[in-house]
């Protein structure tokens, strides 16, 4: 893979530069064998959602970080696409929250674990970012889950109250909220399980979420917490965005 | 990759097959890096379409196969996923309609023109399957592109007047129709730059639509082409069914 050239004015540059951040990825042994697949379903769904955030995903993503902000034991929790897409924005989302950035993979294998964690050392040894890295020596099972996936750090995941847990599988999305926790997921499909089970849901692009929660933190408009935040709701509304582009469409 | 294990029972079987197949031909060099990519996309339209053929794109199938059987000198091309997701089925139906197989890929590179050529001569010996498959030794280029992705062969698809050319890149689909010909494409968006501009636009997964020829010619149920297929009006129908899911939906 060369050198991503692109020009910045292409209308879909944003979507080429992450395919080639993936691809990237993929090269250097971060993701699974699934891993481009489900990108290009969530290339679809942002398509049908305009490709942008909706006013309905800022106000997710708002509420998103008041909760982190609230928590009392937040959690980062990044797979390898979401380490691909936006593991810099993520790492200083952990830092200005002061919490942990937890390696968690749904195909774990110890190779894939130390690249993903060397990838995210050398993006934070590079911008002296002051955040811990966990994932590599789990030392505890997430409930209600088998095999590697279960695999977890007591201080990370598990003793989280409020977790943000990017593209993640419907299972463990599940076990997650079942523990108790406050779960914030961030899915282009919102009908998918995780989309559904979270406590949040955030219907976006993992890179203009990071991105968004960066703007909303470095301009301190920080709404205070919703309390009874309709995730239902706010499924809907975007699948009434998808529904409605769809239904104006003239061939 | 192991052998695929999934029980048939699953009721995303098909689908985990697909998954598993593209998988398989990634390692054995048979892909482009957006190939992966592509099919993610596809798999989020098509669960959008209730994953199933609906009655318009019977209809579009049924048309598609008069045209290829009414040709003069029909033609199907295939490209990697193509290959690995229909192959077998397209060998079949070019055995059928006494065509040849062109090899057309947007990425072109010997290696995997010659990793395409040598999977697609395994399944036609292992099947005793009577067809030629051509596009190892492009002779000509498709008029108005530029570079590998020009290149053909004049006794496929520079010549032929229907050609059934899936998953088709929507720059080669605009040329191909350019060129005179009757092109049939198949493509789970029906909003995609190639199924806007196709002659007929199959919208349904490559899989089922392979076997759905095999079924027509089987049964014997070729449908009279119809005169003045509108193209069109099959795509809205596709939308109109994508639409109606969504707006249908409550979460």
């Amino acid at each position: 893979m060369s050198e991503f050239s692109a020009d910045p004015s292409h209308p879909r540059y944003q979507s080429l530069l992450s395919r080639h951040r993936l691809e990237l990825a993929a090269k250097q042994g971060l993701l699974a064998n699934s891993a481009l697949i489900a990108h290009g379903r969530g290339e679809a769904y942002d398509y049908l959602l305009g490709e942008k955030t909706s006013a309905n995903a800022m106000m997710a993503t708002h509420n998103a970080l008041g909760h982190l902000i609230a928590a009392k034991n937040p959690v980062i929790s990044v797979n390898g696409n979401t380490t691909a897409l936006a593991g810099f924005e993520l790492l200083k989302l952990a830092e200005f929250l002061n919490c942990p950035v937890e390696i968690n993979i749904f195909y774990r294998t110890v190779d894939r674990v130390n690249a993903l964690y060397q990838h995210l050392n050398e993006i934070k040894v590079q911008h002296e970012i002051n955040v811990e890295i966990l994932g590599k020596n789990p030392d505890i099972e997430i409930p209600g889950l088998k095999g590697p996936r279960a695999k977890c750090c007591f201080d990370g995941i598990f003793n989280s109250d409020v977790i943000l847990v990017p593209l993640e599988d419907g299972d463990r999305c599940e076990a997650l909220v079942s523990m108790g926790k406050t779960v914030i997921v961030v899915d282009l499909n919102p009908l998918s399980r995780s989309a559904k089970k979270a406590s949040i849901t955030i219907v976006d692009e993992i890179t203009r979420v990071a991105q968004n929660f960066l703007t909303l933190i470095s301009k301190n408009t920080i709404r205070e917490i919703e309390i009874g935040f309709d995730n239902n709701a706010n499924l809907q509304n975007s699948i009434n965005i998808i529904a409605s582009n769809y239904a104006d469409i003239e061939v």
